[in-house]
């Protein structure tokens, strides 16, 4: 391996190489052509990224193996949440120009392991130089079974709200990480776990997938920029996303989320620093896990299919959002063009 | 239209929104879910590029809509190459915090007007601050009928080679524009147009996928670093692509491009700064032409069906280039990590 920066693009994509085999069973083009080409079959669900140095990861603090891991994950956790089978991605990738060698082969690796864990194949892409590392990814998957896709639409007064996995602790990561750099480990071990290498729940969005095939499919999300600011989105509460755009319909939401439930070390960073465990696991950001809503007879099916399942409350016909009875609007999230 | 710099990430989406309907008919769910669904049916070509501000544009010489336009259609000439028909896209965005909403109108409709000439939908993307204006597309074509997707594999010796548009042109307008700015239009319009506003050639490509279902289709690529650097990978003289990775075949060929051929806007500009016109068409770049070869006897047919159709060679046994014969190997074309 050389010492010093890349030679060329040749170089680059010999690394690359190594990390990502040309082919795989189910992609009739893979990539080096001016295109690749998927089958025909089952519909395909496709969710694309941006993840940007010092906007969304800082390398100060994370390892080139968690930012590739990351870039690749968050995507990931979109085809969760429509309830669909990851089966490959393309890559456009900006580097500076010094960039190690060493480095570039352990986010390769990285993103390299979780695309194998989940049979992804990278099938296209780009190469540039760039001031920051820019990482954009699309990622393409297959629907499973006919109506298999789970959309964000479709909440009724009366269905339960749940979530799929940890809230508010990828915050408490973020904090402590941002002041202490990886020294915020030793106290936070699970917490910065959480941010750095976050776990996209594609069992669970199948799962979820397959029970709403016999019934009225659930309603499913991806929350990414905190329960503030995704739940809206879920409801209908904000056009913002389009969804609801001619729909021109909005809910409201009871939630129950007692601080007894909530990771113990978003409680221990919270009572340290003079915070409120629930309004930081209702703010969180980066969770990457899945909020979504369905017929309250599915509850127990759910609960047993799925580790993590919590439900945390009830869509309710108001426009307003409640959590243990404190009106939530007022809590917003990360918007990366506001002031 | 507010005066200032925009104040949210929705006020850019609602600018978006003037720009790109949410809906389209094929395309099952489009943009405001986790994923956009498209439908089963046909193989889906898929290609993925990168757009960088100071790297493939600048906004000192090149206009909003200009740029919105020209980062679509490097991907569309993709699908092209491809012989497939455009279907839909997705666009990550980084734009820096100031940006000019009158400015990023424009951006939006010079991308707009080209994805509404092509029927393609926008159906997903993300939006993040950058330092640089920063686009990444995703395009997704139809393969036309079975077979139909143009690889760039499969050259035989024997074949003719076709390029389809000009070649050079833009490289002459690059040299004028990085000189002078927009006053080389007075003399150069014709090549500044080539550089900053391509077309890209959708109907010779769909044309060709025709031709070639009955046949041995033509091998087929979208020429955007230079006959120089992209005809060996339609031979497979460099396993860059990777499309040769496992044939380890390798062909020649030998061109005839007669000066008097090339654009008369390239011919004027090299005699006025004493540069061979062929060598300048053969190092070209940001062409957006097609390069293929097919077997002779469909070119009586590919000239009458296709404007701009134009054989400059033959493909041979061995394993150099020559053009008006001479070597063309010690050309190369731009390596974004060369020094």
């Amino acid at each position: 391996m050389p010492a010093g920066p890349f030679g060329s693009e040749d170089d680059i994509l010999n690394t690359l190489r190594r990390y990502f085999p040309l082919r795989r069973p189910g992609i009739l083009v893979g990539r080096g052509d001016d295109c690749a080409l998927l089958p025909a079959g089952k519909p395909l669900s496709i969710s694309s990224d941006l993840f940007l140095e010092d906007v969304h990861f800082r390398t100060s603090y994370a390892t080139a193996e968690e930012i590739g891991h990351k870039a690749l994950a968050c995507n990931i956790s979109d085809l969760a949440a429509c309830g669909s089978r990851p089966l490959a991605f393309t890559l456009n990738l900006g580097l500076p120009g010094n960039i190690d060698p060493v480095w570039l082969n352990a986010f390769f690796d990285g993103m390299g392991s979780l695309a194998a864990r989940y049979g992804l194949g990278l099938i296209g892409g780009d190469l540039s130089r760039t001031d920051k590392l820019t990482v954009s990814i699309t990622v393409f998957g297959e629907v499973v079974g006919v109506g298999g896709f789970l959309s964000r639409a479709g909440s009724m007064p009366g269905d339960s709200i749940f979530i799929v996995g940890a809230i508010g602790l990828a915050r408490a990561g973020l904090y402590e990480l941002e002041k202490r750099g990886r020294a915020a480990f030793e106290d936070y071990p699970n917490a910065c776990q959480a941010l750095l290498k976050p776990e996209p729940r594609v069992d669970a969005g199948l799962m979820l997938a397959r029970v709403g095939m016999n019934a009225r499919p659930p309603a499913l999300m991806d929350l990414s920029d905190g329960i503030a600011r995704d739940l809206p989105r879920l409801l209908g509460l904000t056009g913002e996303t389009g969804v609801w755009d001619e729909e021109g319909q909005s809910l409201g939401a009871e939630l129950l989320i007692p601080a007894g439930l909530l990771h113990k070390e978003l409680v221990t960073w919270c009572s340290r620093n003079g915070r409120n465990p629930v309004h930081e696991a209702l703010l969180g950001g980066d969770d990457y896990a899945l909020l979504g809503s369905c017929a309250p007879d599915m509850l127990v099916a759910l609960h047993a299919a799925i580790p993590d399942f919590w439900e945390i409350g009830v869509v309710t016909e108001g426009d307003r959002i409640f959590c243990n009875k404190e009106p939530v609007d007022a809590l917003t999230g990360f918007d990366h063009f506001s002031s």
